[in-house]
Parts: C-alpha cells; structure tokens; sequence
C-alpha cells in the first residue's frame, strides 16, 4: 500500500488528525532519512520530517516525499512553532518508541493535543520487504557469506577470540559492509554457552567447539547468521546436541511461508528440541525479524499472534546451551514467500570439524 | 555517596517505596550487570535484579549487592508475581528511560500503583567515575591513540574511506578493545562537511583534509577522540579554519574544572568560534559525557544548567562545517578535577599534514 494511503487509513481508523512518527527504522522506511535524529509528523496531505541542524546537509540529500524542518530541541515545541500542530489535534503516537519524558514534553507544549498510542502501529507493513530491502539483505549476507569463509583459515588452536573477531570486523569491512549490525559474538568452549557471550583473550582450544555470530549492513540493510563449529573431533554429547539444533531449525524453515503463524513455527522447533530431549537447554527465542535493524518486529516465539507474510525476512536461530560446558547455535536469515522461503546464506549447516 | 544511601535519600525526598532503575548503564553502575535486558528495582533495604533465562549465567557471575530474579516478559508482570511489587506502591521510574508502552504495561499489571516520574534521577552520581571507571577510560584512550599512531602510515592517496575505517576497527580490536565505541567516521573532503559522515567507497586525495573520528570500550568503559588531518598543503581558508577550532577547544578545557557551570564552557567555545568569525558553521554541541557509554549526561551546551564536578568525564569537540567544501572537528575526553582538567589522550592537536 503506498505510503500516503496507508497514513489516511490510519487516521480514518482513529478518527485522528496526524501521526506522530519517532521510530527512525519508520522514518528511513516512509522517507528515507537515515538521520539518527529525528522526528516525522504525518498529516492527511504532507508528511514533515523534523531534524536538527547537524543533519541539515544530510535531510536535503536523503529525503523524499516530506517537508524538511530544521530547528532545536524539544521538538514538540519546535512543532508548534513550525504551525504543524496545535491544541486541537488528536495525534497518534508510536508507545513503544517514545519515552514517558518526550510523551511530557508534547503535553507541555502543547496544552489539550489528544495523543493516542497505538502499538504495532506500522510493524506489519515495514516489515514487507521492497525489493530494494531484499537486494540490500542479499548482498550484506553475501559479504557475510565471504568473510565466513575467509577466516575458516584462522580457526585454529592458540588464536584469541578477540583476534577472530577482530578479523571477522576486518574483512567484512573490506568487501563492502558500512559497518557490523552488532557486536560479534567470538565464543569458545564454554564461552559458547553464554547466548550473548563477548569475544574474550581466551585461546581457541583443540577438543573444543567455536560460536561465531556475526552480521553487517550494506546499504542501511543486515544480515545475520551463527556458525557453531567443532576443533578436533567433538564427543557424544557435542554430536547429539547440534543434530538437535539443525533438526530444530531445518522443522522450523520447512513450516515458514506465507500465512503460518509465528507461533507455529516457534513450536515446531521447541518439540523438535524436546524429541532430543533438550527443550530446557533452549534459553531465548527462535528467531527475530530482520532488515533495517538486526533485530525487529516480529519476534518468532510461542506467545507472537502474528502471521508471517510474504516479503519479511526473519532469522531462525535454535540453540542449546549447557553452562560450564559449551553451547550450540545455528541461524540463518529467511525471507518468508508462498508455501516456501529462502535462506539467503548459501553457507552449509553440516558440522564443521576443524 | 554508597548506593544504599543515595537510594533512601531519593526515596525519602518523594516519598516513595521503592525505585524501577530501568536505564541499563544506571543499571551496571548499581549492582555491575552488563546484559541488554533488565531492570533494577530498588526498595529500602533491598535491591532486585529482574532479567530473563538468556541472561542467567552471566548475571549470577556479575551482579553484586542485588538479588537475581530470572523470568519472563512482560518485566513488570513477573515483578508482580515475584512478589517485588503491589498496588499500594509508589515507584519512582526514569521518564527518559522507560517508554510510554512500558508505563502501560505497570499501570495494567498492578492496578492503583502510583509512579512517579523523575528525571535525571542518578545522573550526576554515575557521571562522577570511580577509580575503576577512570583507569578503563584511560586503556580505552590509549588503545585509540596507538591505533592513531598506527594508522597514519596508510593515509595517503587512493586509500579509501571504509578501507581505513576497517583498519582502524582492525587495530584497536587487536590492541585489546571489546568493540567500537560507536560506528568510526572515516570523511574525506567535502564529506567532512557532515558531520555525521559515514565511510564510503570514496578514495582520499591530495590536497583534501581528512576527519577521523572514533572510540572503542574496553573493560566496559569508551574512549572518543576525533582528528583532521590535511592531505598535502592546505590553503588559506582551511588553516584559518583549524586555527580556530583548536582555540576554540583549547578555550573550553582551559576553562573546565570542578565548579564550572557548563553552559559557560559551551559559551567560551562559541565565542572563540564567533572571533574568528565562525561560529555560524558551528551545529552541534560542544561535547559530551562519556564513561559506560560513548554518549551519556551531561551534553556540553549553552542551555544546560548543570555544573562541572570533579570525576565527570566529558569530551569537548568544536567544530565547523562548510557544506559541499569540508569540516573540521577536534575532539578530546577530557577528567574533571579541583581548578583543572585532564585530557586523556596524548595524541597533539598541531595541525598534521600529511
């Protein structure tokens, strides 16, 4: 749905005047100011983007489809002065992406503005990937894809985790990622069962399994992925337990297309783990939409009422972690289509001993 | 002020039962847990820990001074149930910290329960660093200005952008930092002019000045320093240009010392900026602090009504910026002390060309 519809649905729906939008990934999305302060002000007719003058430069090259208004903080009194509201409004508000104090603020300045919260106000629609997005998301994972197997070269025993890390950085700078979409996770032996363990001075060791998750943007767009490899030949239980995880995973991507609930599909990989007999070693979710951010909208758990819908791209990501001992993870990114969906990492998910 | 006290003097000041800490560096700077998902409720004699099953393992190694209580979303659902919380509790929160979804969400799980926002509630106890804090702050600084030293070499010609961001990146993960401290600026020429420029495919040439501005943490705390060098002879204008942004931050931090209320150094820096006749190219802030965070209270400007205390780690960074021609930026993390303060990096301010 253009943009400029899907505004006037919304306040139809509310019987509101104007939307207030403080998410910059729905700011980017509406009109691609990549600014990281800012504020856009939808109207029935026009859309506002307010900055300050640090982005002045930047919001006249990026942005399309709003008015660009350059002034100082707080913005909801820089608003007013711009006459682009007044105490008659009813003004929706985005309650997950704006604080208490900023929600203050609005209240002060303008004395009598209804401000409605509406959660998941523009979720399910950003999260529908243009094909802009999709080609973005293919080339950051394929940067990631490259460097994966560039530095299998460096996964040997004696190496510090934070030298990999440093390395994994490196490379994926070098073919063309802006930056990392997170802090890469370096983690070994029993490093790896720290979901969000930080690449430590510790040594690689033989004998012992290597959690590396890592992603970068290219063009404002992420990729995502975790490889858990094994040093020397891995024991009974290391072998149980990632067959568990790539089982897990596999049901999971097998169910998402078009139309499943999340929720069906984080079951379907919770039972999987439960038929190894591992479900209580399985500490976060299955997964998270991914695009603009790392992480975003919708979460892929048990308790999600979403459904997936063609063009979200989420990341399916069971582990299994035993403290003290070691941790499994496997992830990849998925875009959701009709009655399948697509791995965009072309990277393997055998167990790779090393 | 030990933590326990300041708790009961705040509680006390509104009375009130207890405190929903919910900004995570408040968070670590309290009870030591550096996780992404928290909140710390904090009652008269007794302070609690809530994060979920990802964070177990971690948070038992980490938390001192508090009990853990590990559970699910929504956080202030399971606070109930843990029994932390009820409805005849009147909870300080952090407006600037908790969003208006999550004050629905208390307001709905424990009906009749009053919360009470206050801002800048810890601010100025956490802006003042402890031994701890000032001595990371120090090895972060160092590891940016070896990587500086480092670097230099392949500034020349041709580089590009991104190739000298990944090096920089490179470098000081190998020297020992954890992560960046933000994205690194790596601008060239007319993309100094911004002065929030990210690394580009764009090749550094002669005759062009060249802005670096990056920082990394290390043992939890963040270094932040920015420089701009010349690539060949600079002309006339742009000499006169770094001339004054070097006056203009030596002015500030001649100035900035236990006592010193920080709208007044904002001002001597504008005012340097304003004989030159530059301070209309000026269009941010003076600085910063710094310490858990890259960014955190209190920001250096003319309109802030804080004061300067000893143990505020702040950075200073005028700058100028001359759209489609180039910027220049000088920026330093400076510790308060009694009539003085220090700058943490050794690297000069001299105007290097290369």
């Amino acid at each position: 749905m253009p943009v400029d519809h899907l505004i006037r649905e919304i306040l139809r729906s509310k019987d509101a005047t104007g939307v207030i939008i403080s998410h910059l990934p729905h700011i980017r999305w509406i009109c691609g100011f990549t600014g990281s302060i800012g504020l856009l002000i939808a109207r029935e007719n026009k859309l506002h983007l307010l900055t300050n003058s640090i982005y002045k430069t930047q919001a006249t090259l990026e942005v399309r489809g709003a008015e660009v208004h350059i002034g100082s903080y707080p913005i909801a009194k820089f608003a007013k002065e711009e006459g682009l509201v007044n105490s008659a409004d009813r003004l929706i508000i985005q309650p997950e992406h704006l604080t208490v104090a900023e929600l203050t603020c609005w209240q002060v300045a303008i004395p009598g503005i209804s401000l409605i919260p509406v959660e998941n106000l523009l979720n399910k629609h950003v999260a529908i990937k243009s094909e802009e997005a999709i080609a973005g998301m293919r080339r950051a994972q394929a940067v990631s894809d490259a460097v994966f197997e560039e530095i299998l070269q460096y996964i040997k025993p004696g190496i510090h985790e934070n030298e990999l890390a440093a390395r994994i950085n490196y490379h994926h700078l070098m073919l063309g990622a802006s930056t990392m979409a997170f802090d890469t996770i370096v983690a070994s032996g029993p490093n790896s069962a720290l979901p969000h363990a930080r690449p430590s001075d510790r040594k690689l060791q033989s004998g012992e399994p290597l959690l590396l998750d890592f992603g970068c943007m290219v063009d404002g767009f992420a990729s995502d992925m975790t490889r858990t490899v094994h040093l020397g030949e891995p024991d009974g239980k290391f072998i149980k337990a990632y067959e568990a995880v790539k089982v897990a995973q596999e049901q999971a991507i097998s169910l998402a297309s078009a139309g499943i609930e999340i929720s069906a599909v984080s079951q379907v990989a919770q039972n999987s783990l439960e038929e190894f007999g591992f479900n209580e070693f399985f500490i976060h979710s299955v997964g998270h939409g991914i695009g603009f951010e790392v992480h975003e909208w919708p979460r892929i758990s048990s308790d999600s009422s979403a459904i997936l819908l063609k063009g979200y791209t989420v990341t399916m990501e069971p582990g299994v972690y035993f403290p003290g001992e070691f941790g499994i993870r496997i992830e990849d990114t998925i875009l959701i289509d009709s009655n399948t969906c697509e791995r965009l990492s072309a990277i393997g998910r055998d167990l790779l001993v090393i």
